[in-house]
């Protein structure tokens, strides 16, 4: 049987459970594949430290270099993490025409063109499924078994911390700041936390995922992030009585041509007529109803509403040595077999086919809310902020008071329809102003997934 | 750009959705791929009755082999269903060397080995994404998605009619007769539909992806299937009040390799070594928290766990002309690809790699239960029923009497823990037989995906 030698740069997490899944399940594959994948070299920081790996003498090297210079070895997993060396890395393999498999969200993000156009250049190609909702076979799913639909809206769960903070905030019903200190305890939360609690990790993932579906390269500074920080147990129980659940969300979406109300008013820049896309990662409240309300603690899963296929969900863990890694094999499988066929840019790394299109400001998205206001329990109370949001031309779609509140102030919430986030922001901003209204207002956007 | 001409057999509903999805995408498809795919021939039973398809001229014919055989025609497309010329056409194809797509899981069921076989002998390949779960891409999903993966165990709804009923029965609190009738009405089921609700073609498409996913030929005779005419409204409610929702699954699963204890006293046929593989399809208690027990309606779902992996679900509509027709454009993408790159047997249809495996008996399987009897309301019952299932080693888990239940009769809900389906039948024929019980006991497995 054929045998493709690869050459790992990572040896932790990410990395031994890559080792640890060939070693299981490598026959396995061979005999489905009829290629057998064998682990050549590995570039660890520490060979000492990374003896528990229980490779062959002289497969481990703490110098990356001689890794994907090895002669011998024929597709290089870059697993090291990070964007500078790991940059290095994977442009030096694809200048050797080696083809590189990465689970890297962050350098993807960051430097993604720039990988691609090697790739392209010196005939060779990155794969990645690895980089988004770690078992997740997303990738795949968009570029190939999806391949005749055009994405008219995608919603992911796509950082696995963030859903298992909402998760036990809901089950539990205790504040955000309790759960984190227990998830870092566990190591299930970085000590240093806002890559995923700010919502930069699902920005990166989001990123990946626009691009693909759209097919052009959406620049990371154009996605609207926000991280669940500000969600209180308060909101996600007032949620649950009105039958949502709290979800960190990326949202994918393509916004009918004809522009927002406040855009045309602003005589902003709607002028381009390729199609406009919402490119945005936010807490939402989901129905229930809805199979992503039921996606819980660590689990990942995106669902994508294509024009021909209709509606379609994707469910697995997000991240983890092994989820990570049972990706990472399918695109070593998927690489093994094309260089077997000499077919290794059949499915390239990335078609930019979509010149015309591109992302919206936040501001010109139309959204959902929930809304809510701690205002002093007095007549009238009502009556002024309905008047400045419908001053503002947004309408409310109904008006909420959760009973059992007693003292100085209590909690309303709105829920409002179809609003665009310029003028819902603006609104928000007189409506703090108002001297019955006595704290923040919380806004908090509604994916309805009508 | 490169043409890839494509012969379509059956004008009909799916037909007819592949012509419509690409002449709406077929642009979009030609930009990611590479490839512009053109309709070049359409067998249809009556040319005059398919004017409507919008076809040039010369396209349309009534003989199928004028598709199969015109040189021109690269891929040939079978979507006219049935099991008799439906075989030839597909042979015919495969023996001109062309790559084949189908829709038709009844084909693939009785003569998946033939068609395979035929398609190595002559080099090409057979692709058949769309004949399970509609638009879900579970073929792709197990052999390239999950190659690296053993799967532990499989459990799908792959029938949306009985999903469509046995939702509307729970919702609506009717019985299984009156949904029919309405679906009968609206065209959801057949007049005849017993391929449906029998379990039959749950059974096919059960049978295609445990021989995916255990890489030998799962002989469709060794299936076990049940169907849901003998859901009762009343069952849909005691589980719910259990906190269950009834649905019908595909369900597929490595036993472990030490037999039965009811197999071990039999002596029976366990001393193969290779894994044993528990293939079936029954209507199932599956738990509220499940993602599985919120696809309502026409939905299918596939939730696949390996041991890589871990949990995964695939979600989407399980049939109709649109999703179908998705399916179909991604063979055809990776049919058009692989003639592009000369790697036509890239991933082959299938690949027998386990000669070891069996499926085992339904007998020898060892299930949970929810077992309701309904007996006279008098002391002593719970005693004589336990007594016989204590004597047959089976161990009660629960035992509950719903309440709000008057007259001669109660209803009593037993659930059961882990006992082997031989020795379950056998209690069950001796407490049918006991005076109090005044009715035939309806037993359910339960599914717990622990």
């Amino acid at each position: 049987m054929e045998t493709v030698n690869l050459g790992l740069i990572g040896g932790g997490t990410v990395g031994g459970g890559v080792i640890r899944a060939l070693r299981r399940n490598g026959s396995l594959m061979a005999s489905r594949l009829g290629v057998t994948l064998t682990v050549r070299r590995v570039a660890v920081r520490s060979v000492a430290k990374h003896r528990d790996l229980g490779l062959p003498k002289g497969v481990l090297t703490d110098d990356w270099r001689a890794v994907v210079e090895d002669p011998e070895v024929q597709i290089v997993v870059e697993l090291a993490g990070g964007t500078t060396t790991a940059r290095d890395m994977v442009l030096a393999a694809l200048r050797l025409g080696k083809p590189v498999v990465t689970a890297n969200k962050a350098l993807l993000s960051a430097h993604g063109p720039e990988l691609f156009r090697t790739a392209a250049k010196h005939g060779t190609n990155l794969y990645y499924e690895a980089s988004v909702a770690g078992g997740i076979p997303i990738i795949k799913v968009l570029r190939e078994s999806l391949v005749g639909n055009r994405v008219l809206s995608l919603a992911g769960i796509v950082n696995g911390t963030c859903n298992y903070i909402l998760t036990r905030m809901k089950l539990e019903g205790i504040e955000f700041s309790e759960v984190l200190a227990e998830a870092q305890r566990l190591g299930y939360a970085e000590a240093e936390p806002s890559l995923d609690v700010d919502g930069h990790d699902a920005a990166h993932k989001t990123g990946i995922l626009a691009s693909l579906a759209h097919g052009f390269w959406v620049d990371p500074k154009s996605i609207h992030t926000e991280g669940i920080r500000q969600i209180s147990r308060l909101d996600i129980r007032f949620a649950a009585q009105l039958g949502y659940t709290i979800k960190l969300l990326g949202v994918i979406k393509t916004v009918p041509s004809k522009p927002a109300k406040s855009a045309k008013r602003k005589g902003s820049a709607t002028l381009s007529d390729g199609p406009r896309i919402q490119v945005a990662v936010y807490p939402a409240l989901v129905p229930n109803a809805h199979v992503l309300a039921s996606v819980n603690h660590a689990f990942n899963a995106i669902s994508v509403r294509g024009d021909i296929v209709g509606d379609t969900l994707f469910y697995g863990r997000g991240a983890g040595a092994d989820a990570t890694a049972s990706s990472v094999l399918s695109d070593l499988a998927d690489a093994a077999l094309d260089l077997k066929h000499a077919s290794i840019e059949r499915v390239p790394c990335f078609v930019a086919h979509a010149s015309t299109s591109r992302v919206i400001p936040m501001e010109e998205v139309v959204s959902r809310y929930y809304l809510r206001i701690e205002v002093v329990d007095q007549p009238g109370v009502f009556a002024r902020i309905s008047t400045l949001l419908a001053k503002a031309g947004i309408g409310i779609s109904s008006i909420i008071q959760p009973e059992g509140h007693v003292g100085e102030t209590v909690p309303v919430i709105l829920m409002i329809h179809d609003a665009p986030n310029a003028a819902m922001q603006k609104a928000l901003k007189l409506i703090s102003r108002l001297n019955v209204v006595r704290a923040e207002p919380v806004l908090i956007r509604v994916e309805t997934f009508e």
